[in-house]
């Protein structure tokens, strides 16, 4: 992609509305605009950013063996009513009458419907166990949204929804989104790390929050210091042995967001305990029968009798992603993305756009990294080489490629790593294989 | 995909609600599932084409040089009034009051917030052209929403809109949508035929809308027969000039919907006169001045005077070519997928589950398949043959691979297409080789 043909309206000025530093990094590298409180806009750079992130997320949940369905963003209220959770839910919940006087809502999260799907289809144990997930806009009329995207008012997130005859099969279920969590997390290119979480009235010991580290994260987190050594898993399967087996092991570790952590209770060796903030990205959460039962969703169990099925929700926030992997990856300059969700590559700088020469090299080595696969933006415009470099940086693209008319005589291009901020003069050659990797 | 572990809720009767064949075959072969009146969530069958449309739509759309982005289904209703439309709406829109008693409404359209994010950062001719599109859901309040997708509320939609200093400018921009919808209407495997459209007060002839033939067809159209036989365009890339013709070559035979057609102005001879019915899943607009004007969405010219933008917008039912597909392309047994939407690209049917031969030879036929990149629903159910069958009909792919006790023992698949019904017996070789193509 060409900048000259790309929209990128980056400020050079930190906007004033932003507190936090993946906000102000998101305007300014005019990743999004406001539209209303709390709701925005997705521009190119952004969007590139969200889709690179929804698509790993989609991925590992069909690697997982979920299915993708889609439901709608506005449900009846009537469903609501059901489960008793439309008398409930506060005034975070966006509620709207049509033209039919009809009650609706715009969906902060989706058990409901999806139950009221497995009820209209799902009869026996024999199609069992079944994992549905969806990735959609969601709505929560927030009283004070703040923070950018990180706590807006429609925000897309992927949540699954697992079903099981009982609660040995809901346990293997939850088991396998905890691995396929941290794979996702993994290939992110963040650090995410499981913290027990509240269960509530549903009791037991499944529902774990992921949460990334970051000194801007909203909770503190403890966690004793060996958990940032484990392996992530990678096996393409594992059976449920091996599921168990991984989680005893990421569990094993001490680790509570200060809403859980019980510093009387926590048998962690001072020296052992690391204190950090976090964000939360992800939350698994084991329910039980809490909206299969008043929904009525039970399947003929191999005895014949009726069995309410046993049920697990488990979501990511995919928008929210966007700046929590901000907050986790950035510095003084701008952001750092991980190669994974980049917007581009490479980002390549004509020093002098203009010079017959540096055009030359410039369009032929743009052509070879594109032919070559690899995503680049390529500043052909006018400004000024500081103003450019500049731009590289704030917008962080793993890699820069730098050419000029000194360079075009000698034959080099200065090549830089953008996490690491080192430079190389490399040959055209050389700089476009280090490129294609 | 091994439909054991898939959700494919099929119906062997005729849902009662459904009154055009489109409806009735999605929720005959699982695809979608109603959550209200004209809202639906999409089953894994269905969401599968679905996407599969939005992503040829995307393809065609980023080749042509329009910039992704995503404007949120919320917008807030004073943008409207800016522009004198939130008054002038009817009651199609649905208007939300959030907690805050601010006017929101979910968005029919998005010129406004597009204009609005223009307006925020362009502000030189300099930046021209520029094309913004996005794929998102919308919301119409349908008196009486019907025939499923096709006529629902919540609908999910491409739009793009088109910004330039001049008409001459917006011309362009318009021809280049135009040759961008022949490829993408080619490539869905549809035929597609570009008609007149009224223009209303903004005059000109720059107002297309593309509907795909279908007996079914909400309207009837009128066209020369010459017309079907025209070659789409194949370039990468076209010169205003080439552009200019190749609309001018559409354009230039009769084609026009019932409210347009004209008995007496149309000038073909009535044996090169075909009418037939057609459904709209395209339409392409120039509208000049008529948000950029209220909204203030100007620019320096290169003489330095602000001049006001000029517009066009470009729409594509993506929801509804879900249903637009089925109506064109079904028969007495099912829907009939064109390659390029298929949920899958293979149906492998075991006509004996469980017995040891077949399942060896189907999964060893399985797995040659999926590592060739081919997209196979393999059927390994212990239903009987003619349900599998009546199964895979049903649901349309392709391509159907069917392997019995028979089949093994003398080393055959029997390989059906779908569309023509032809069948034949080959090697699992010289089928392998057919079906990866």
């Amino acid at each position: 992609m060409r900048l000259s043909q790309f929209f990128l309206p980056t400020l050079k000025e930190d906007p004033k509305e932003a507190q936090i530093v993946s906000h102000r990094l998101m305007l300014r590298a005019g990743m999004i605009q406001q539209s209303s409180a709390g709701i925005y806009s997705w521009l190119p750079l952004g969007h590139r950013v969200l889709k690179n992130i929804e698509n790993i997320v989609r991925e590992e949940q069909n690697r997982a063996g979920a299915l993708e369905i889609l439901m709608p963003t506005l449900q009846p209220a009537d469903l609501w009513r059901e489960s008793g959770r439309y008398d409930d839910y506060g005034k975070e919940m966006l509620r709207i009458t049509d033209r039919h006087d009809r009650d609706m809502l715009y969906g902060p999260t989706n058990e409901e419907q999806v139950t009221d799907i497995f009820r209209s289809h799902v009869k026996s144990y024999k199609n069992l166990p079944l994992n549905l997930y969806h990735i959609q806009w969601k709505f929560r009329d927030e009283v004070r949204p703040r923070f950018g995207i990180m706590r807006g008012r429609e925000f897309l997130m992927k949540d699954a929804y697992s079903f099981d005859l009982d609660y040995e099969g809901a346990k293997i279920a939850y088991n396998n989104m905890f691995v396929a969590y941290l794979k996702t997390f993994a290939r992110l290119g963040v650090k995410a790390i499981p913290l027990r979480a509240d269960t509530g009235p549903i009791g037991g010991d499944l529902s774990h929050e992921f949460i990334v580290l970051a000194d801007t994260g909203e909770s503190e987190v403890f966690y004793h210091k060996d958990l940032l050594g484990l392996e992530t898993p990678t096996q393409a399967e594992y059976s449920p042995e091996q599921l168990q087996s991984i989680v005893d092991e990421w569990t094993g570790y001490y680790a509570a967001a200060d809403d859980m952590h019980d510093a009387e209770a926590c048998d962690v060796a001072e020296s052992d305990l690391i204190t950090r903030r976090g964000i939360e990205v992800g939350h698994i959460f084991h329910f039980g029968d809490k909206y299969s039962k008043p929904l009525g969703a039970s399947v003929a169990g191999p005895d014949g009798k009726e069995a309410v099925v046993s049920m697990g929700s488990y979501g990511i926030g995919v928008s929210r992603l966007v700046g929590g992997i901000i907050e986790a990856s950035h510095d003084e300059n701008g952001i750092i993305w991980p190669a994974s969700v980049a917007p581009f590559d490479v980002g390549l700088i004509n020093l002098k756009s203009g010079d017959e020469a540096c055009d030359t090299a410039c369009t032929e080595f743009y052509g070879k990294l594109t032919n070559a696969g690899v995503d680049v933006l390529y500043d052909d415009t006018s400004g000024r080489a500081g103003e450019k470099f500049a731009k590289m940086d704030l917008i962080g693209l793993p890699w820069q490629a730098t050419i000029g008319p000194r360079g075009v005589k000698s034959g080099v291009v200065e090549v830089k790593n953008r996490a690491s901020g080192e430079k190389q003069e490399l040959s055209l050659d050389d700089a476009l294989k280090l490129l294609v990797g």
